[in-house]
Protein backbone atom coordinates (compact mmCIF):
# COMPACT_ATOMS: atom_id res chain seq x y z
CA UNK A 1 0.00 0.00 0.00
CA UNK A 2 1.38 3.58 -1.25
CA UNK A 3 0.59 6.28 0.76
CA UNK A 4 -1.31 8.40 -1.76
CA UNK A 5 -4.75 10.74 -1.12
CA UNK A 6 -7.45 8.55 -1.75
CA UNK A 7 -9.53 10.17 -4.41
CA UNK A 8 -13.44 11.37 -3.47
CA UNK A 9 -14.29 9.19 -6.12
CA UNK A 10 -13.62 5.87 -3.47
CA UNK A 11 -15.61 7.30 -0.81
CA UNK A 12 -18.63 7.88 -2.78
CA UNK A 13 -18.33 4.45 -3.99
CA UNK A 14 -18.41 2.45 -0.57
CA UNK A 15 -21.01 4.70 0.65
CA UNK A 16 -23.08 4.38 -2.36
CA UNK A 17 -22.19 0.35 -1.76
CA UNK A 18 -22.63 -0.12 1.33
CA UNK A 19 -25.42 1.95 1.96
CA UNK A 20 -26.90 -0.50 -0.55
CA UNK A 21 -26.61 -3.57 0.87
CA UNK A 22 -27.75 -2.24 4.29
CA UNK A 23 -30.80 -0.79 2.70
CA UNK A 24 -31.79 -3.60 0.63
CA UNK A 25 -31.13 -6.09 3.62
CA UNK A 26 -33.51 -4.06 6.03
CA UNK A 27 -36.12 -3.52 2.95
CA UNK A 28 -35.50 -7.16 1.59
CA UNK A 29 -38.92 -8.53 3.14
CA UNK A 30 -40.84 -6.28 0.74
CA UNK A 31 -39.77 -8.13 -2.33
CA UNK A 32 -38.81 -5.51 -5.51
CA UNK A 33 -39.44 -2.25 -2.90
CA UNK A 34 -36.01 -3.32 -1.46
CA UNK A 35 -33.44 -2.83 -4.45
CA UNK A 36 -35.45 -0.04 -5.87
CA UNK A 37 -36.34 1.75 -3.32
CA UNK A 38 -35.36 4.91 -4.56
CA UNK A 39 -37.51 4.88 -7.52
CA UNK A 40 -40.51 4.60 -4.70
CA UNK A 41 -39.18 7.24 -3.01
CA UNK A 42 -38.39 9.70 -6.08
CA UNK A 43 -42.30 8.45 -7.42
CA UNK A 44 -43.46 9.83 -4.02
CA UNK A 45 -41.70 12.90 -4.54
CA UNK A 46 -42.99 13.25 -8.21
CA UNK A 47 -46.34 11.85 -8.60
CA UNK A 48 -47.11 10.92 -11.87
CA UNK A 49 -43.67 10.78 -13.42
CA UNK A 50 -43.16 8.94 -16.56
CA UNK A 51 -40.47 6.02 -16.98
CA UNK A 52 -38.42 8.82 -19.20
CA UNK A 53 -38.63 11.51 -16.46
CA UNK A 54 -37.68 8.69 -13.48
CA UNK A 55 -34.90 7.78 -15.87
CA UNK A 56 -33.65 11.66 -15.96
CA UNK A 57 -33.93 12.20 -12.72
CA UNK A 58 -32.05 9.16 -10.93
CA UNK A 59 -29.52 8.78 -14.14
CA UNK A 60 -30.26 5.13 -13.94
CA UNK A 61 -30.59 3.80 -17.94
CA UNK A 62 -34.07 3.80 -19.36
CA UNK A 63 -33.92 -0.21 -19.48
CA UNK A 64 -33.12 -0.31 -16.00
CA UNK A 65 -36.04 2.02 -14.78
CA UNK A 66 -38.52 -0.25 -16.66
CA UNK A 67 -36.92 -3.47 -15.31
CA UNK A 68 -37.05 -1.66 -11.69
CA UNK A 69 -41.04 -0.34 -12.75
CA UNK A 70 -42.30 -3.70 -14.01
CA UNK A 71 -40.97 -5.54 -10.67
CA UNK A 72 -42.60 -2.62 -8.83
CA UNK A 73 -45.75 -2.98 -10.70
CA UNK A 74 -46.04 -6.77 -10.06
CA UNK A 75 -45.66 -6.28 -6.14
CA UNK A 76 -48.59 -4.13 -6.23
CA UNK A 77 -46.26 -1.19 -4.96
CA UNK A 78 -46.94 0.85 -8.31
CA UNK A 79 -49.53 1.30 -10.73
CA UNK A 80 -49.38 2.75 -14.46
CA UNK A 81 -51.98 4.67 -15.76
CA UNK A 82 -52.44 6.17 -19.54
CA UNK A 83 -51.36 9.68 -19.45
CA UNK A 84 -54.64 11.96 -20.58
CA UNK A 85 -52.27 13.94 -22.13
CA UNK A 86 -49.98 11.81 -24.50
CA UNK A 87 -52.01 8.26 -25.39
CA UNK A 88 -48.50 6.42 -25.71
CA UNK A 89 -47.16 7.17 -22.29
CA UNK A 90 -47.64 6.19 -18.77
CA UNK A 91 -47.98 7.90 -15.37
CA UNK A 92 -46.74 6.17 -12.79
CA UNK A 93 -48.37 6.44 -9.07
CA UNK A 94 -47.48 4.84 -5.93
CA UNK A 95 -50.23 2.16 -4.28
CA UNK A 96 -51.28 2.63 -1.17
CA UNK A 97 -49.22 -0.73 -0.42
CA UNK A 98 -46.12 1.61 -1.06
CA UNK A 99 -47.53 4.80 0.59
CA UNK A 100 -48.08 2.94 4.09
CA UNK A 101 -43.94 2.12 3.39
CA UNK A 102 -43.20 5.57 3.09
CA UNK A 103 -42.25 6.40 6.60
CA UNK A 104 -40.65 2.75 7.02
CA UNK A 105 -37.88 3.75 4.14
CA UNK A 106 -37.40 6.50 5.57
CA UNK A 107 -36.75 5.71 8.74
CA UNK A 108 -34.17 3.36 7.46
CA UNK A 109 -32.62 5.52 5.19
CA UNK A 110 -32.26 8.48 8.51
CA UNK A 111 -30.62 5.20 10.68
CA UNK A 112 -28.22 4.59 7.78
CA UNK A 113 -27.53 8.19 7.75
CA UNK A 114 -27.20 8.59 11.33
CA UNK A 115 -24.49 5.45 11.44
CA UNK A 116 -22.31 6.51 8.74
CA UNK A 117 -22.16 10.17 10.71
CA UNK A 118 -21.47 8.84 14.14
CA UNK A 119 -18.32 11.05 15.73
CA UNK A 120 -19.25 13.76 13.33
CA UNK A 121 -20.05 16.64 15.54
CA UNK A 122 -23.54 17.37 14.73
CA UNK A 123 -22.98 21.06 14.29
CA UNK A 124 -21.12 19.92 11.21
CA UNK A 125 -23.90 17.48 9.87
CA UNK A 126 -25.52 20.33 7.78
CA UNK A 127 -22.35 21.48 6.37
CA UNK A 128 -22.33 18.18 5.20
CA UNK A 129 -25.45 18.24 3.51
CA UNK A 130 -24.96 21.10 2.23
CA UNK A 131 -21.23 20.12 0.13
CA UNK A 132 -22.85 17.02 -0.46
CA UNK A 133 -26.03 18.92 -2.25
CA UNK A 134 -23.79 21.20 -4.19
CA UNK A 135 -21.23 18.05 -5.37
CA UNK A 136 -24.00 16.29 -6.56
CA UNK A 137 -25.30 19.22 -8.76
CA UNK A 138 -21.75 20.38 -9.76
CA UNK A 139 -21.60 16.56 -10.60
CA UNK A 140 -24.81 16.72 -12.83
CA UNK A 141 -24.80 20.11 -13.92
CA UNK A 142 -28.45 20.99 -12.41
CA UNK A 143 -30.14 21.59 -9.44
CA UNK A 144 -31.78 18.18 -9.18
CA UNK A 145 -34.71 19.72 -7.41
CA UNK A 146 -37.35 17.37 -8.65
CA UNK A 147 -35.58 14.48 -6.09
CA UNK B 1 -42.87 18.24 -4.80
CA UNK B 2 -42.99 18.55 -1.19
CA UNK B 3 -39.99 20.40 0.54
CA UNK B 4 -38.44 17.77 2.87
CA UNK B 5 -34.67 17.57 3.64
CA UNK B 6 -33.19 14.93 0.77
CA UNK B 7 -31.26 12.78 3.22
CA UNK B 8 -27.53 12.15 1.97
CA UNK B 9 -28.24 8.93 0.44
CA UNK B 10 -30.11 10.69 -2.35
CA UNK B 11 -26.68 13.01 -2.89
CA UNK B 12 -24.11 9.61 -2.39
CA UNK B 13 -26.59 8.23 -5.10
CA UNK B 14 -26.70 10.91 -7.44
CA UNK B 15 -22.67 11.02 -7.14
CA UNK B 16 -21.82 7.79 -7.64
CA UNK B 17 -23.93 7.35 -10.43
CA UNK B 18 -22.76 10.81 -12.60
CA UNK B 19 -19.52 9.74 -11.51
CA UNK B 20 -19.47 6.21 -13.17
CA UNK B 21 -21.15 7.83 -16.10
CA UNK B 22 -18.42 10.46 -16.93
CA UNK B 23 -15.46 8.19 -16.13
CA UNK B 24 -16.50 5.43 -17.68
CA UNK B 25 -17.16 7.74 -20.71
CA UNK B 26 -13.69 9.18 -20.69
CA UNK B 27 -12.42 5.62 -20.66
CA UNK B 28 -14.65 3.74 -22.76
CA UNK B 29 -11.72 3.17 -25.75
CA UNK B 30 -9.94 1.19 -23.01
CA UNK B 31 -12.61 -1.51 -23.17
CA UNK B 32 -13.25 -3.38 -20.22
CA UNK B 33 -11.20 -0.88 -18.37
CA UNK B 34 -13.75 1.80 -18.35
CA UNK B 35 -16.59 0.11 -16.25
CA UNK B 36 -13.90 -1.58 -13.86
CA UNK B 37 -11.16 1.07 -13.25
CA UNK B 38 -11.89 0.75 -9.67
CA UNK B 39 -10.88 -3.23 -9.76
CA UNK B 40 -7.74 -1.70 -11.39
CA UNK B 41 -6.77 1.01 -9.25
CA UNK B 42 -8.05 -1.53 -6.18
CA UNK B 43 -5.53 -4.11 -7.47
CA UNK B 44 -2.55 -1.31 -8.22
CA UNK B 45 -2.64 -0.17 -4.36
CA UNK B 46 -3.11 -4.12 -3.39
CA UNK B 47 -0.78 -6.06 -5.94
CA UNK B 48 -1.35 -9.85 -5.74
CA UNK B 49 -4.48 -9.95 -4.20
CA UNK B 50 -6.99 -12.58 -4.82
CA UNK B 51 -10.56 -12.12 -6.03
CA UNK B 52 -12.05 -12.91 -3.04
CA UNK B 53 -10.00 -10.46 -1.34
CA UNK B 54 -11.32 -7.48 -3.84
CA UNK B 55 -14.48 -7.97 -3.30
CA UNK B 56 -14.13 -7.30 0.37
CA UNK B 57 -12.28 -4.22 -0.56
CA UNK B 58 -14.29 -3.29 -3.02
CA UNK B 59 -17.78 -4.17 -1.35
CA UNK B 60 -19.17 -5.73 -4.98
CA UNK B 61 -20.20 -9.38 -4.66
CA UNK B 62 -17.60 -12.30 -5.99
CA UNK B 63 -19.74 -12.57 -9.14
CA UNK B 64 -19.55 -9.45 -9.77
CA UNK B 65 -15.71 -9.32 -9.39
CA UNK B 66 -15.01 -12.65 -11.25
CA UNK B 67 -16.85 -10.97 -14.18
CA UNK B 68 -14.72 -7.83 -14.08
CA UNK B 69 -11.39 -9.89 -13.91
CA UNK B 70 -12.55 -12.36 -16.44
CA UNK B 71 -12.88 -9.43 -18.82
CA UNK B 72 -9.78 -7.23 -17.68
CA UNK B 73 -7.66 -10.70 -18.34
CA UNK B 74 -9.46 -11.18 -21.45
CA UNK B 75 -8.37 -7.25 -22.58
CA UNK B 76 -5.21 -7.88 -21.57
CA UNK B 77 -5.08 -5.79 -18.09
CA UNK B 78 -4.62 -8.14 -15.74
CA UNK B 79 -2.73 -11.58 -15.38
CA UNK B 80 -3.94 -14.76 -12.98
CA UNK B 81 -0.82 -16.11 -11.01
CA UNK B 82 -1.32 -19.27 -9.18
CA UNK B 83 -0.73 -18.50 -5.60
CA UNK B 84 2.05 -20.54 -4.18
CA UNK B 85 0.68 -20.70 -0.59
CA UNK B 86 -2.92 -22.16 -1.98
CA UNK B 87 -2.77 -23.91 -4.98
CA UNK B 88 -6.95 -23.64 -5.35
CA UNK B 89 -6.29 -19.76 -5.28
CA UNK B 90 -4.68 -17.12 -7.66
CA UNK B 91 -3.40 -13.68 -7.63
CA UNK B 92 -4.07 -11.22 -10.11
CA UNK B 93 -1.69 -8.58 -11.29
CA UNK B 94 -1.87 -5.79 -13.51
CA UNK B 95 0.16 -6.06 -16.85
CA UNK B 96 2.36 -3.14 -17.81
CA UNK B 97 -0.87 -2.19 -20.69
CA UNK B 98 -2.61 -1.56 -17.25
CA UNK B 99 -0.15 0.30 -15.86
CA UNK B 100 0.82 2.65 -18.72
CA UNK B 101 -2.81 3.78 -17.70
CA UNK B 102 -3.01 4.53 -14.26
CA UNK B 103 -1.81 8.24 -14.55
CA UNK B 104 -4.52 8.83 -17.11
CA UNK B 105 -7.13 6.89 -15.00
CA UNK B 106 -5.67 8.92 -11.97
CA UNK B 107 -5.94 12.23 -14.14
CA UNK B 108 -10.04 11.51 -14.78
CA UNK B 109 -10.58 10.83 -11.18
CA UNK B 110 -8.90 14.22 -10.70
CA UNK B 111 -10.72 15.83 -13.39
CA UNK B 112 -14.32 14.91 -12.21
CA UNK B 113 -13.04 15.88 -8.57
CA UNK B 114 -12.28 19.17 -9.38
CA UNK B 115 -15.49 19.16 -11.32
CA UNK B 116 -17.79 18.50 -8.53
CA UNK B 117 -15.85 20.49 -6.12
CA UNK B 118 -16.77 23.72 -8.40
CA UNK B 119 -17.68 26.65 -6.08
CA UNK B 120 -16.18 25.22 -2.80
CA UNK B 121 -14.05 27.04 -0.93
CA UNK B 122 -10.64 25.24 -1.39
CA UNK B 123 -9.83 25.62 2.63
CA UNK B 124 -12.75 23.56 2.91
CA UNK B 125 -11.68 20.16 0.28
CA UNK B 126 -9.40 18.35 3.03
CA UNK B 127 -12.40 18.63 5.27
CA UNK B 128 -15.05 17.29 2.78
CA UNK B 129 -12.43 14.67 2.21
CA UNK B 130 -11.99 13.80 5.85
CA UNK B 131 -15.16 13.61 6.77
CA UNK B 132 -16.52 11.46 3.84
CA UNK B 133 -13.20 9.11 4.30
CA UNK B 134 -15.18 8.92 8.22
CA UNK B 135 -18.37 8.23 6.68
CA UNK B 136 -17.46 5.83 4.80
CA UNK B 137 -15.38 3.90 7.19
CA UNK B 138 -18.80 4.38 9.32
CA UNK B 139 -20.56 3.24 7.20
CA UNK B 140 -18.16 -0.28 6.35
CA UNK B 141 -17.77 -0.86 10.23
CA UNK B 142 -13.76 -0.97 9.33
CA UNK B 143 -10.76 1.40 8.04
CA UNK B 144 -10.58 0.67 4.68
CA UNK B 145 -6.98 1.07 4.52
CA UNK B 146 -6.02 -1.54 1.68
CA UNK B 147 -7.76 0.88 -0.42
Amino acid sequence: MTAYEKPISVWISILYRYRRSYIVKKLEKYGSLGGWYLLVMSLYHNEGASQEQLAGILKIDKAAVARGVKKLVKDEYVIRRPDSADKRAYQLFLTQKALDLIPEILGVMKEWEKGILSGIPEESHGMIKQYLRQMAENACGVKPEAL
